[in-house]
């Protein structure tokens, strides 16, 4: 976690860092030792990182199965203070990383509202956030503001006491850990074998930051065959598919959710992303044809796994939730797992687990 | 704390088995070792358990009096992770149970708002629930809809991965905790031994959760004689006063505090509930009659205790707390020690204790 | 942290009480072996005392640089519970507390709004507080009502289970922890030598709470100078004015800012408080006069250090902030160790940390 004086002294204005591509940004916010400093964007996560974090993971669980072992985890990082800064609301990410923290023992504090804050009197959100950096170790930062998590530890890396910072979802792109919960999902539904998978993603594609960030993230596998299923108002966005073309990822887009059903080795669902709606456009769609209903279960492969990212509404029938291949409550408590290992990688103490 | 399969494969549909008497539900919610799994209702407190339960709290507090007493006490349950999911506020019973959280080491989050949760994107509470479920080993809930704290924990027993349900309070029926450090105190002020007890429960009688419940378990124990000191507007329910003719345990209803306060062993206040007025009939009545003045003190027998569930209005006379028979502060802190004991005792370590 | 009945029994009504001179009423809220008990006034913070608090936390920093000392500070009160009762908006004051409290170990509840509180039901303030105290060791408060942390202390000593409390900021006049925080900053910019130095206070100095305490406190320290540095309408205050002759501390007053920034040891910004305004008179002010800008520091001396209590809006340019003599952010952060040393000191274990 040591911060090279080189990679922050060259840090050019925020004006002109800011539109440069993530590809180039990414070494500003890693350690010296090839390790993450900050964790802002899923393009972060190569395929080294990502069955490092997923081996830590694994061991978590494992270890902390015993009162002794997780004693000693939570033994790990007891010197270390993390503050969530989620000023939108979020309860279940955040619960998702508290939850985390306190395996991990890390202590944490919370800000949750901007209103009782000093920003009232005036202070500057990065004022703000460098004060709360000086009472902690690390921040925990979700934020609407597109680029303003980003911001935050461009910053942060400039001052003589930087801290890192761990995205817990910035604007309408990035969550990373939400990327990288989806990936050890499939990692374990498959045994560490993601290669040559079918993966069906399913839903409003158009809006939704996790089919994305997903579908960004195959490229580091190999023999993987995407399919889009979705109304034809919320099909996915072109430059996604463009990427796709250009790594050679095949992949379909269609309405027949039936179709591609069968021969899918995990289907992700998505609800509607009606939050984004301009006008109110998500009501004209019969959203219908892409729920995952119980009469399914009969038509996919024993080995098919469903997911979603949650919070549902009516995409997948409740009787489906029994059913072992239903992986979505075990992918929602696989997050706190894999940002616990994330965590522990960011402090330096992954080796010190099993 | 290991659910039977048995137990929970034979489950209904809660449409089914809402309804059915709580005497018929109360295994449903015990581990299959005989200890409570969830704690739902006062009627799951039988004499044992309540002598198991003032036990454990009595070694807690005592133990913990020491650095290394408290060390190790903190030490029990510092593997594990609670949620206070309270969307009905109440600060009182939030604070004691999660300063009893901190007495075991148990690691907390708290839900207080639903506002903030992912209820706003269209979840159903159950689902909502589910989800804090995954990161926690316990949740401890408060909620005003009758029956949800209940629904909760019969689903989660219906899934592979069930975390204890504790009430803190359910819908204007159930408030189990707050019977449990009820008696807790009777059996502190006597020593151990409630037996052949004069009980004054005195106030607003008809919608006092606390005097219902209490009254309830007067049936645990022998001899006890009970007086109802209310306006005739707010006087004991008839359910009650059958049960209580059912289990022979006598009682008087009166209006005449003065009367009935001389051969008291505990008199136990209550402040008018105004909160469920539905035309504001409270302030028609004249309560001043039953409020507890100073030179009652005078009156009163010299080991009679003088308690209130809290929060106080002007029942009870400010002076009247330096009297040493006032024991509704004490009362308090029991509650956090007793809620303490129940968790010990839900997590099979209150052997570990002494 | 032992109180002495003498002390506690001869204590008159709050009424008479509480318009006492400061002087007088100290030793009311002090432990029989000369340590605070309370920590409610910055008249409090001795010279001897002073002084102890800033070995306390230099030693606490520095032993908590590695994870062993870390851990072993962590287990000095680590059987303690604190409240932090903070009905009045103060993230900054908060955190920091919240912090420090996480550095000792000291397990932490939470109050930052009454309206989830059984204020809601009738309950007077002071039953609400007795109640939060029942849970916990000590109690951490800022409150809006003049009077009322010093009302809940000596409320407090009278029961028969008293707990500290600590001061977070009472009504416009009191908030020991930012002079003691300040003092700590002097006595570390200038390597633990404060006498004899030149101190410049800039800005609204009619209603800013830190610069009338740092005021008092400089009688601690010989050969001090001071400059007050305001627009005409928000001069120091008289009664202040008065307290420094008496006690034979110069001091100067002027609007010309780059007149004194010359000689200057410390530069103390502060901002325009206009929360205090009546009828918007701030905005009649040309306060940029007594802006720091980055051209300043070519005139200010190589080692005087420019200081903030935050949040600050435009009274020092950004740009300042990298300067090493921009000691402000610096300033935060002793904020939290001083805090940690105050209350290592109330409960009697500074002694252990070295």
């Amino acid at each position: 976690m040591q911060r090279t004086q080189a990679m922050t002294s060259v840090q050019p204005d925020w004006e002109n860092f800011y539109p440069r591509p993530i590809s180039e940004k990414i070494p500003f916010f890693s350690s010296g030792d090839g390790r993450l400093y900050d964790c802002l964007f899923a393009q972060q996560l190569n395929p080294d990182l990502l069955t490092g974090l997923f081996r830590t993971a694994d061991k978590l669980r494992k270890v902390t199965q015993t009162k002794d072992g997780a004693d000693h985890v939570a033994g790990l990082l007891s010197h270390k203070r993390a503050m969530l800064y989620f000023v939108q609301p979020s309860t279940r990410t955040f619960m998702s990383f508290l939850n985390a923290c306190h395996i991990l023992g890390i202590k944490t504090s919370e800000i949750r509202d901007t209103s009782t804050s000093s920003e009232v009197k005036g202070e500057t959100p990065e004022d703000t956030v460098r004060t709360f950096s000086s009472y902690v170790d690390m921040i925990i930062m979700r934020h609407p503001a597109p680029g303003f998590v980003e911001k935050t530890a461009w910053l942060m890396n400039r001052t003589g006491r930087p801290v890192p910072i761990v995205s817990g979802g910035s604007g309408k792109d990035q969550h990373p850990t939400q990327a990288l919960l989806d990936v050890y999902t499939l990692y374990r539904s498959f045994e560490g074998d993601i290669d040559n998978k079918h993966i069906v993603m399913v839903g409003d594609l158009k809006r939704g930051r996790t089919v994305r960030s997903l579908s960004y993230l195959m490229r580091n596998y190999k023999g993987i065959s995407l399919s889009f299923v979705s109304p034809k108002e919320f099909r996915m966005e072109p430059d996604i598919l463009e990427f796709l073309k250009r790594h050679d990822i095949p992949f379909t887009e269609t309405e027949d959710f039936r179709g591609v059903m069968k021969t899918a080795d995990a289907i992700y669902m998505t609800r509607i992303q009606d939050e984004h709606d301009k006008a109110g456009e998500s009501r004209a769609v019969d959203y219908s044809p892409f729920y995952f209903r119980k009469e399914h279960l009969d038509l996919i492969k024993k080995t098919c796994v469903i997911m979603h990212p949650l919070p549902r509404r009516h995409e997948i029938e409740v009787a489906v939730d029994e059913d072992p291949r239903a992986v979505f409550w075990r992918q929602e408590r696989n997050g706190m797992w894999a940002r616990a290992a994330l965590m522990a990688h960011i402090f330096g103490v992954d080796g010190k687990i099993g």
